[in-house]
C-alpha cells in the first residue's frame, strides 16, 4: 500500500491529538509525519506511535512535500493555509466549517456518501460533530425512503470548545465544591449544574450556526436538498460525548421494527434499545470509541409517518478525528 | 380571611419542605400547620414561620380537624390516604400522580385553568413538573390558537428525585474526583458527566410514563383532547431546575413577535429573550423562584405553523411545591 507524508494541521487540539492517535489506532500508512501548530507549540515534541515528533511552525511554506494535510484548526487558520496546501500538491481534509458549503468541495461521512469524495479538487471537509451523530443514526432510514423533515435537540459536550472546554467544566466543578467563585472563559455561562441553550453565533431567523448546520450540512450529505431541519442544540455538562434526541418524518413510513433492522445492519451505528432493561445511548458508554450508539426508537406519535429517536457519538472521535481518518482512507 | 387546618403529606421530602416553606413566603392563610411523615420522622421537629412544629405519623386517623391537605408523597401514600382525607372533610391537593388523570379530579395550573377547581369534588391533582414548566410556556400562545402537535425533548434536574437525587449528583462528582467507586442507587446509571434518556417506567409503544404525562395531563389542561405529543425525557446533571426543548404546531398561524409579545403579557412567564446578547433561560437563572422563563423563540423551519422556544422553570418551586399552594389559594 502507498504510504502518504501526512501534516496534521492543529495538532496540539482536542482534535489534532486524536487524530494523530486514531492514525495509529487504524495503522493508517503514515511514512512520515509534520505536525503543525502555532509558534507557540513550534519545536516541542508530540507523541507518535512510541516516539517524539518535532511540531512544525504552521506558516505559507510549512506544507511541501506533504501528500494529505488533516485540519484540525479554526475556520480561519483553515482558509488562510488552504490555498498553500493545494499549491503544495497536498489533499486537505478539513474539520473546520469554512469549506462545508462550498459546491467544489465534498463533504463526506464515509458511512453515508463516500462516493463523493471522487470528485474533490483538493479539499474534502469533515462535517459537523454533531450532524455526524446524528446522520450516521438516521441515514440507514433516509436510503428507504427521504427524510422529509427533521426536529432534533442536542445534549452536547464541553469537548466541542476542546481542550479548553473540559479543563473548564472541571474547574469550575472543583471551585464550586470549595466554594471558590469561578469566571467562565470558554462558555459564555456557568455550564457545571447547568445546560447553555446557545451553540455558536446567531445566524438564520433566531437559530445559531450550529442549529443550521444540520440542516445545510444534512441537505448535502443525505443528497435531500428540500429536507427541513428545525435545531436546538444545547450545551450540557458532559465531557466529550454528543446525545441528540430526534423526531423525523420520512416519505414513507418506516415501522418501529423496520428502523430497529435498518439501524442493526448499517455501518457505523450499534443498536442500544431495550427501554425494558433500561438499556440505551449514554454518553459516558459512547466516549472513546467510533460507534455511534442509536435508540428509544419509537413512534412519533404527533404524525402517522414520524419516528423518533435519541442517538449519541463521541464528539472528537466519530463527531471529528475519525470520521476525518476515515475521508483520508477512502483517498488511499 | 379564613384561617385553615393545613396538613402537609410527605413533609419531610424535597417538595414537602418546600411547600411549607411557601406556604410561609405567600403567607398562606395557616390557623395550624399538621406536618405528616413515615413513623421515622414522627415526633422530630420541622421549622414553620420560625417555629419548630411536631411531625405527626402519617396515618388513616391522622387527617381529623383538617380543612386543607397539600400532598407530597408517592403515588401509593396517596391513595391510601385520600379516603380518610375526603372522610376527614379536608380538600386534597395532591402531588402525586395517582389521581391527575380521574375524570372527577380537576388537573389544575391556576395561570391556565383556575376555573376547573369550581368542581372538584375533594381531590384536586398539581400537574407533573415537566408538564406544569412547558404548559406555562405554552399556554399563552394555545388560547390564541389550539395546539395541535407538540414535539418536546426535557432536561431534567436530579430534583425530580428528591433530596435523594440531588445528593447523588453531588456525592457522585465528589466520588468522581477522589477517584473513588460510587454505585448509583436514585437513578440507574451514573449522572455526574453524563445524561440519562429515561424517567419513570415504559408505558406506551415505547414511551415512559413520564413522556406520556406531558400529552395526557397537556390535554386535560389546556382543554385541547385531541393535542398530540411526542416527548422525549432526559434526566440531566443539573440540580433543580427543568429545561425543555418544544416545537409546536398551531390550528392557524402565530408569528413570533406575536408570540413574544402574549409570552411578555402572560401571568408566571417571564420572557428572556435575546439571543444576540447570549440571553435565554437557564436552568441555574430560574431555580429557587416561581417563573417560567421563555426564550430561543422562534419559527419552525419544518412547518407554516410551527414555532420553537425553549423554557426554564424550578422543579421543586413551580413544578410542584408552588402550583400546589397556588390551587390552594383558589379554594379562599
Amino acid at each position: 500500500m502507498k504510504e502518504l507524508n501526512v501534516g496534521v494541521l492543529g495538532a496540539t487540539g482536542a482534535v489534532g491529538q486524536e487524530m494523530l492517535k486514531i492514525l495509529a489506532e487504524r495503522n493508517f500508512p503514515v511514512k512520515s509525519l509534520r505536525p503543525l501548530a502555532s509558534a507557540r507549540s513550534a519545536g516541542k515534541m508530540i507523541r507518535f506511535k512510541g516516539e517524539d515528533v518535532p511540531i512544525a511552525e504552521a506558516r505559507e511554506d510549512a506544507f511541501k512535500g506533504l501528500d494529505l494535510v488533516l485540519g484540525a484548526a479554526e475556520n480561519d487558520i483553515a482558509q488562510r493555509f488552504a490555498p498553500h496546501i493545494q499549491e503544495a500538491g497536498a489533499v486537505f481534509v478539513d474539520n473546520s466549517s469554512a469549506f462545508r458549503l462550498r459546491e467544489d468541495v465534498p463533504l463526506i461521512v464515509p458511512e453515508i456518501n463516500p462516493e463523493d469524495a471522487k470528485w474533490h479538487k483538493g479539499i474534502i471537509a469533515n462535517p459537523n460533530c454533531t450532524t455526524i451523530v446524528t446522520l450516521v443514526a438516521v441515514a440507514p432510514l433516509a436510503k428507504v425512503s427521504p427524510i422529509e423533515t427533521m426536529i432534533a435537540s442536542s445534549y452536547q459536550a464541553v469537548s466541542g470548545a476542546g481542550v479548553a472546554g473540559m479543563r473548564e467544566l472541571e474547574e469550575e466543578i472543583e471551585a464550586g465544591l470549595k466554594g471558590e467563585p469561578y469566571a467562565p472563559k470558554a462558555f459564555a455561562h456557568p455550564i457545571a449544574y447547568n445546560v447553555i441553550p446557545q451553540i455558536g453565533s446567531e445566524q438564520y431567523l433566531g437559530y445559531t450556526s450550529e442549529e443550521m448546520k444540520m440542516q445545510n450540512e444534512g441537505r448535502k450529505i443525505l443528497h435531500l436538498p428540500d429536507m427541513q431541519v428545525s435545531c436546538t442544540c444545547v450545551r450540557v455538562p458532559v465531557l466529550r460525548s454528543h446525545s441528540v434526541s430526534v423526531v423525523l418524518r420520512t416519505r414513507e413510513k418506516i415501522t418501529v421494527d423496520q428502523a430497529r433492522a435498518l439501524i442493526a445492519a448499517a455501518p457505523g451505528c450499534k443498536l442500544v434499545d431495550d427501554l425494558t432493561n433500561k438499556v440505551y445511548p449514554m454518553p459516558l458508554d459512547t466516549s472513546d470509541q467510533d460507534l455511534v450508539f442509536v435508540g428509544r426508537i419509537r413512534e412519533d406519535l404527533t404524525s402517522d409517518r414520524g419516528l423518533n429517536l435519541w442517538c449519541c457519538g463521541d464528539q472528537i472521535r466519530k463527531g471529528a478525528a475519525t470520521n476525518a481518518v476515515q475521508i483520508a482512507e477512502l483517498l488511499l
